[in-house]
């Protein structure tokens, strides 16, 4: 394609929309089912699927490229996660752009090719999309929207409402990478050592908890509002008190550093590749193992546990305080994913 | 919900998310799936159900509201439309907003409103959702992404490529309505009479179709590109020539007057709330007949036929001469959808 940059004929439903469709978005990830091009893309169920799972996300982050990811890598993992957290084997997404008018195509292609490679790794493919271009100084060159599509097999019912008291609380890694990466690249922070975002597909991981810890009883990743939404939702869900210890919860020295230079607190901080999963205690330690034997679970932890009481999440410091951990309440970090 | 406008922190994952979303989103259309607000929706696969049909659509058309329709209507009944051309039963939506910082809550209820309706009308249920927030003055108020998910029973393969010489096409009613509509309203134009956009979903009027004329070929929603893009698609799918007579095309007056003032093809305008079926010779006239017993489809017509030859899309005037229906090349109206 020779058009440098986004133009309001590539939205037009005609054979501009085609060129850019064909030598931009086919070319970097089609596979039969995408190239039909048909209004809605035919997908088989497999035959032990008893139910779907259907989640989706919206990337508007910026900037678009940040050290460890990109955009487009946020739009797959992001999707891939949601669906898999539910247990699901995911298998398909569907894919709208909104492009601003003047965009530049490279930059359109790198982002195409990275949500390529993304899909490789998890597995999926994308079947189904839609592109709209916007008016120049409208969006902010790109907006990717995702939905994921993976199937259950039956039986399979992960939930926070099945959490009980004296479960485990599991964590795959450090936490704040994602937030303090895209942050510190907007903001032009640097440290001594650059953070970068842990964007990855995390299906794999799950699938591998799922074997080693059947009875697990759900799992979430925690993106916006980081750690302590995701524990106060649990809580929430199953009515009980979610208890950590802070001295188990790993934090990279530099990203702790940015937290105390910025007053973020960690726990509120987007995370991309992480998940905390909720276990029976006689399963626990089959979990970590299968966390840690994972690409990216290696610095996995059990980081606390589930007590009766009012739901709420607690923080146990090193130094024998106790705090509590609440949700996030105004707006931290604008446009992390 | 005190809060007048999105803020940022209506974004952030944090108390103000959850409550934009319980008192805005859920209050207009949550039903019991969407409720669990778990990261992926679970949903049931009917017996019947043999393949998955998945779709998406992002809306991006200025302005919000204009005569007959809204952005909220359009999410929903493009998205189904788009899942119901394969031939699927459309059970489940998802909806991803892209909201601007400072838009008016009350404005994003209405749109909210006009999308429960229009889901009720459908007989689809929105089950799992996510809201960004983009700084004020980027996006457009609100960006709405829906994708669809129905289900094909087995053996159900409606496809372009089906298409024979000899197949007559069927449209279920007037063109031009909802491009014109938008345009009108954007541009501040009044004719003698206001023209109406024709959004609707088409679900049932082409479940009634597959029932009365079961060897139909395929459906398509002339939207972005008109009627003319739609029957280039077909044409190139299937390798044969389309010939529509314009006789049998209904254009209503104050659409067919906007378009001689504005130098518009009428058959390169989006339509919402139309489709296009084809269908072998012997079951047009049932095929028809299901169409105009169909809310959306009184004003169907058979307007033409699929012929042996290259292929192209031809139109032959009242006057006897005939001329290529030829795709849009450039953007005539952007942001209609």
């Amino acid at each position: 394609m020779n058009d440098e940059t986004v133009l309001l004929a590539h939205g037009s439903g005609g054979k501009m929309m085609k060129r850019i469709i064909d030598e931009v978005f086919f070319s970097a990830y089609a596979g039969d089912v995408l190239r039909r091009a048909d209004d809605a893309a035919s997908l088989p169920i497999p035959p032990e699927g008893a139910r779907v799972a259907l989640s989706t996300d919206t990337f508007v982050v910026n900037p678009h490229f940040f050290p460890g990811a990109d955009i487009g890598r946020l739009a797959i993992c992001g999707t891939v996660n949601d669906v898999a957290t539910s247990g699901a084997d995911v298998k398909y997404l569907s894919c709208g752009f909104v492009l601003e008018e003047g965009y530049s195509i490279d930059e359109l292609r790198r982002v195409c090719a990275s949500m390529a490679e993304a899909a490789r790794e998890a597995g999926v493919e994308i079947v189904t999309g839609d592109t709209k271009v916007v008016n120049r100084g409208h969006g902010d060159g790109v907006y990717i929207n995702t939905a994921g599509v993976g199937f259950l097999p039956a039986g399979r019912d992960l939930s926070a409402v099945h959490i009980k008291p004296g479960d485990k609380i599991v964590l795959s890694g450090s936490i704040g990478d994602h937030g303090i990466a895209v942050i510190s690249s907007r903001e032009g922070l640097s440290f001594s050592t650059t953070v970068q975002s842990d964007a990855a597909p995390l299906n794999h991981l799950i699938a591998a908890v799922v074997e080693a810890a059947p009875d697990v009883r759900c799992f979430r990743d925690p993106t916006r509002g980081g750690l302590a939404s995701t524990l106060n939702e649990f809580a929430e869900a199953c009515g009980a008190e979610m208890h950590v210890n802070e001295a188990d919860v790993v934090v990279h020295p530099q990203v702790m550093g940015a937290c105390e230079m910025l007053g973020y607190d960690v726990f509120q901080v987007a995370n991309e590749g992480k998940m905390v999963c909720v276990v029976p205690p006689q399963e626990a330690d089959a979990a970590l193992a299968a966390m840690r034997g994972s690409r990216y679970g290696e610095e996995a932890a059990i980081i606390g546990e589930v007590r009766a009481g009012k739901p709420r999440a607690y923080l146990h410091t090193p130094f024998g305080s106790t705090r509590i951990l609440d949700m996030l309440v105004g707006e931290q970090l604008p446009r992390i994913c």
